[in-house]
């Protein structure tokens, strides 16, 4: 199956992105985001020691993978773009991550600022991916600004609820032209392979990784539940009945 | 990862059975059922021609599949009794998969007679997987009875409409000793996952394979998502908070 | 609205049955079932001091009421049949209540049990209601067996889970033809009220109402949701859309 | 039970917020508003016959009624501000609900816009009550723009498909400082409840009541559902368990 994912000019064969938070340590780290097959993962800027000393997060991933820095830490669109200037300026290629929050209980992302990084880092070349709270209307105008795919959140970052916000991003996805990445929330390899069914084109999952007990093979279930999902999609689904509908033959008992 | 599931002296590796009904033609049916990875095959008596003559759809199921031939069409114990021996008579092995339903429009099987069929074709030496409207009680007699598995179902079968007794599923699951298969309802592979990751032993699908427009890869999409749903249940999925919870450092602004 | 309910000979205007368990004292039990409204009390004989001795529970249950004496603590046919006839002849009334309960974790009913004691029951003059875990061929053998209702649970007995059995529920309310009465499980009055919506003809609530933190309000809060929902039965809920339908009109922008 | 909502200098005893789009004429809607008890009316300027030719929408609201004319056909906030003054110089009182809407089919509003308006009309004395697709960031902008209330969707509006924005709303309610009013998508007087449940201030509903075979009827049961689902969130809803906990005593079968 030649399905590929283009963003920012990368071609892309796995829809599964991983981020670098919460893992015990950059060994069990690195094993997950190998087992996953992850082509792009996400990382703070504030992880990343830009100086070179002490030990660097960037040597544990592995060196195929589309670095994806994130402006994890911004509170507004000129910290993100700041940052967003920083990571490029340190080598960590020209895609984006847009996180503004100031919202501390939730962490939920503030998309008005969100559109205004997006616009100018847009225009400085970026690829801009914008992580936002799904809103149709936000989501165009982040379209308009330039993003290279729009990634809304399924529920609270970390907390593993899974795609409470499946009716909003069932919109974006019938309505946005950008690839649509389900972003924060997926609890469950099952969840994830629910949102591709949607037809979104790429999730990310990072908390339900780093957090299971053997992080290495969870990231390995996510990875053949985003797999599934996507073939499913690209299968089409079978119709859903309210009623029973025989898959053997009922007609009477057999009278031999 | 050396995980089996042991049913009737069998063991199996693959945890997606399917079945043999709705497709267009036998073609397309050996094609699904060999990209599903199945070992376990279910077929209606009905469908089988015992007499040998014409086509015969047992040609068409792979020879390393185990058979389980079940009682489709029978309304009684008496009835899906007399279906199993004929099964067995004829060549087709010992499982046997009761199912006995008299309700026409929801097609719910009789979980009363399907525990005294059961009881009898236990005691004769058949492999017995009851096919039951989800309930612990009638579960735990059909344990007692000899059952090998319990097969309850999701949804009305061939409804696509997903495992909607959860609730029950996920207490017999608790509660039960023996194999439990999802079976019936399941119509995409997010669901076959959840109803991995919740702890079931293996689903049937039939009608979500058959009726989808490609059933070849809808049938190795659901073998993923059984495959992911296993593994992220035996990796141990992190717990749900109600709040956000970081995945990237937040303690402020980075101040170089 | 002259929309009454009959049940065992007695014509009742309200749809919410209440219970007399996990109150702090009589008192609270006693202001919780006036402000119901309920004109049915289930009370576990097990409670009531048949002797007459020391406080009385049938004291503090309103005189109009009807008495559904339950019984509780039976764990077969047998015991819950000596249970009824003890409730009858100490003056309880007729109406029984069968809870045949022999599972300690998720105290669910046994239905091939409950069969049997209502049929019994039923032959003796008994008004039946059978308590049950949701299973069309189970409701229909008790309606077949002489029941007066069916009582299927809506989750595990005071869960406050809500009503997680809503598939198996929606069939019987199709395809019974005696009053169906969601019981255990509803936690919040609007789960009362999507009973009632569905088409159930009434709803046994008890731990909701004991266990809030003012139980005589929360009773009547119940009363009005009941009421609510059979209301909105009655008057022909509207249909859903995938889309959005305009409430007003939208047809460009006023020119005056 | 003593318990207001404030808005605007106003004291509602009464938490359901009707509509007058979709009904079959104004007879039905003024009778289905009446039925409903109501205190806040919602009505499109492109309705009122400002020039007090024809029929009148208004003569058929009851005189009590708080008016909050909506600006329905505004694509932006310019539009909206300008529909808003046209209500207020019409004599509709300074009560605006702010609806900006550009998106033709799912009608979701446009925080930005709807922002923007708020601000110049709370500005300019408006009690201004925006409708809004749930996002705790431009809820709190709203806020701060000085919004009397907000006004999130359930789901698409017209779409009678409950409250598929739960998670978002939910946070709203822990998070804004102002009445949040459920406005959109309730289909149900069940869903209405379970909002009031969740601690919403109030709901608007006018599909759900107008398209509903007996519209008086319907609203008379929104109103009950609505009240019921307040009294809940007053009485404190008991705690949910995942197993069961006995209602009745079953510590053994009766010894006598």
């Amino acid at each position: 199956m030649n399905d590929l994912l283009h963003i920012g000019g990368v071609s892309l064969h796995n829809r599964l992105f991983t981020g670098t938070g919460k893992f015990a340590d950059h060994k069990e780290m690195k094993k997950a985001i190998e087992s996953s097959q992850s082509q792009v993962v996400t990382v703070a800027l504030r992880r990343v020691d830009i100086n070179g000393r002490d030990e660097h997060i960037l040597n544990d991933i592995p060196e195929h993978v589309t670095l994806m820095p994130n402006t994890s830490g911004a509170r507004t669109a000129e910290e993100a773009i700041r940052i967003a200037r920083l990571a490029k300026a340190s080598g960590m290629g020209n895609w984006i991550k847009i996180e503004v929050i100031s919202d501390h209980k939730y962490l939920l992302p503030d998309n008005e600022e969100t559109i205004k990084a997006t616009k100018t880092l847009a225009d400085e070349g970026f690829v801009v991916l914008p992580y936002m709270s799904p809103d149709l209307m936000a989501a165009k105008r982040m379209e308009e600004a330039g993003a290279a795919a729009i990634m809304p959140l399924g529920s609270p970052i970390g907390s593993n609820r899974g795609i409470k916000m499946k009716e909003m991003i069932r919109i974006m996805i019938d309505e946005i032209n950008l690839p649509i990445i389900v972003d924060a929330g997926i609890g469950k390899p099952s969840e994830a392979a629910e949102a591709m069914e949607m037809g979104a084109d790429a999730v990310l999952v990072n908390t339900a990784i780093a957090t299971a007990e053997n992080p290495a093979q969870m990231a390995q279930a996510f990875d053949m539940a985003v797999k599934a999902g996507r073939m499913a999609y690209l299968s089409g689904l079978g119709p859903t009945t309210e009623k029973a509908n025989a898959s053997s033959p009922l007609t009477g008992f057999l009278t031999t």
